[in-house]
């Protein structure tokens, strides 16, 4: 044994051959169809401002966040008192949003608009471990800055399906509701402007918690009975009538007509096994989000999860350039998907064969890579020295998804394992 | 003005669109160039713990690493005497290679031997930003695990200069030494074993200083005059006379031997723009290197920083685990790369045609989503609500690489700008 532990950090995981294969590979697909409909890829830093990260939100995402140590001299734990913002520096990101709008704001001049972003990258929140989701985890995002009209909306989803349908994942379900339809019904039930937000915390765990739990979580934070049952109540009704009912509670029919206008243009263009729904209990989590929201789920499979989200977020922009700038986004989160791709074997592979040469101490070194270039036209090609325990090496091999195995002999291949064509 | 600063953290970069595109292009081809030669992708996380990250060395890397902050219940400011491991929790990354040898270490009953990895991604090294370096930086690497002869040196470099080629830049030349050479020119000269590395540390200067800095480097050390110069007249000797010198200096005659094998070698398969030199100045920083160092350049070029390199480590795995395992590595730097790209024009761009349709207000949507899908048959299609300031959103879009702006129109397409094919 080593002096020191080989599993990665908690909360974290190693990606073997087989499994980036499959990630690659998505990664890939997706940015190829975000880049067709018109995104364009840029890039910020994961260590990010604490200050900026934290701004604007009740210090939700401050919890979460990993923040690094100040160093050198600036680290001065002589001070009395210490507290942690003495102590921290810069924060990584929770997710792409916060930094892309830094960005678009540091250079709206540059850029076109409305501006469509594309972003790929790894983004870090300090929760529970959960299956599908990792304390450090890729995104896949793709944002529109300074387009109020829901075309936004309508552009967004149909890429976002596009890319659920280039990864191979069939029975994806976009559920979709609005902000402002579920502000416009907690103060119909009579909760004050400052109470939404906590209403909201307890409405996000409805498909954990049901109704009933909804219900006691609220009763438990003393909210009056009676504002709470006619809220619950107005949920109920529009969850079984459908998005019409929302105008009986205080919601603006243009809100409606606006969220009815984008499931069904989507609609239209998605392929049958693919459904875009109204969905009240839809909040995410980020306090950001100002109008549509939206999850992507994929119906009739174990993996429950979202594999897919976002929402409209028209105010961030103006904190950091006094420029009004509505703004959508969606991410595709990778680790549910290959989950998904894993469990149901979906995604293609790469296409291009693997093959192993096996040379032993006195092959020839110059035949050998004369050997090797020849093969490489049309061949991933692993060169490697012979093993004591071959049949153990062929297995191993095999394991990370080698087609053809051969031994280089006097500048000639002797095939083992599985034959192909040479 | 927002309240929030718009620029980076210090010591990191944004990408916009038109130099990601030319990053993910490098990024693309330095992955095909290193499948192809029969290295497999692996991933692990940025967040490492310390003790790994610290494991071996003198303390170096835990002066420029990042390191996070406790969180909740862990982080107690009350103790008395804090000191920087009661804070700190987990370390970011500074090179890929740590955490590769790690992820060898716990997988070594799994993967095939010798295995054959690649790697990319980010790490983080809180030094001084400078040009083609900054603090957050993507490496691409290579690395055998396994195959102690010079063949794992050979395919190493021959696939180096392979990506260095595919990506479009001219006169590289790799220098090559080994440690185990410097290591005996240091103790011929008479230094003891432990003083080994604070010589190392100032030959390393040997570029930036010249022979007459080092030479003061190592006097203010109060190290003995005499081995200071016949330490220096041995490096200015072989640096004069060539390789063949080291054995005048206690240098083994087989590592000699290895090292002008690995050159000859190299030397037959890369194309005549290109070059491979022994260098006795070359050290490389990292103190877990024990073979054979490389660093490449561009010559004649005004960027004279390094655009990779790597080496020899064959002792770092068996601190994980209780077997010894030989292992070698490069590491392609991106950031000083695309540098040299930029500076020359010469890396191909996306070779997709990238068009936007500028739609009114009152344009149909659902005919304008069919128009947009029919097109994104040939193009990347990005769809834009008109502007006020149509011929300032004609320059943007320019700048980001679109190659033809249309307005639609009743369901046609009317140009602006460049002319294509549609």
């Amino acid at each position: 044994m080593g002096k020191y532990r080989t599993t990665p950090v908690k909360g974290t995981s190693d990606i073997n051959p087989k499994q980036m294969n499959i990630i690659q590979n998505m990664l890939n697909i997706i940015r190829e169809v975000y880049t067709r409909n018109g995104f364009n890829q840029i890039q910020t830093p994961i260590l990010e401002n604490i200050e900026l990260l934290t701004s604007g939100d009740d210090g939700d995402n401050s919890k979460i966040m990993f923040k690094t140590l100040k160093r050198g001299a600036k680290l001065d734990l002589s001070k009395p008192n210490l507290k942690e913002q003495d102590l921290a520096e810069e924060g990584l990101r929770y997710d792409l949003t916060v930094p892309l709008s830094r960005f678009y704001a540091g250079n709206i001049n540059d850029l076109p608009k409305p501006f469509k972003a594309l972003q790929i990258g790894e983004s870090f929140r300090a929760e529970k471990p959960q299956n599908g989701r990792d304390r450090e985890f890729t995104q896949c995002d793709i944002d529109m800055f300074g387009e109020s009209s829901n075309m936004a909306e309508i552009d967004l989803l149909l890429t976002a399906f596009q890319a659920y349908q280039a990864l191979g994942i069939k029975n994806v379900c976009i559920k979709i509701n609005d902000r402002r339809i579920l502000n416009s019904l907690i103060s119909f039930a009579g909760f004050s402007s400052e109470q939404v937000s906590k209403v909201l915390v307890a409405v996000d765990k409805l498909d954990k918690i049901g109704f009933e739990g909804v219900e006691k979580e609220l009763q438990d934070q003393d909210f009056e009975k009676e504002k709470i049952r006619n809220f619950l109540q107005s949920i109920m009704q529009i969850n079984s009538n459908g998005i019409d009912d929302c105008k009986k509670y205080g919601c603006d029919e243009s809100i409606v007509k606006n969220l009815k206008e984008i499931i069904d243009t989507v609609a239209g263009f998605i392929c049958k096994d693919y459904s875009i729904i109204f969905d009240i209990s839809i909040i995410r989590g980020q306090s950001y989000y100002t109008g549509p929201v939206f999850e992507a789920c994929c119906v009739g499979s174990s993996f429950t999860r979202a594999i897919g989200g976002g929402g409209r977020y028209d105010n961030m922009v103006e904190k950091y350039v006094s420029i009004p700038t509505p703004a959508v986004g969606f991410s595709i989160g990778l680790l549910p998907c290959s989950i998904l791709i894993a469990e149901n074997g979906l995604c293609a592979q790469n296409s291009k064969k693997k093959i192993a040469i096996i040379y032993s101490e006195d092959s020839d070194k110059i035949e050998l890579m004369n050997k090797k270039f020849e093969l490489m036209k049309n061949f991933d090609v692993c060169i490697l020295p012979e093993s004591k325990n071959f049949k153990n090496m062929l297995i191993r091999l095999s394991n990370i998804g080698y087609d053809g195995i051969y031994k280089f002999n006097q500048s000639k291949l002797m095939l083992f394992g599985t034959d192909i064509d040479l």
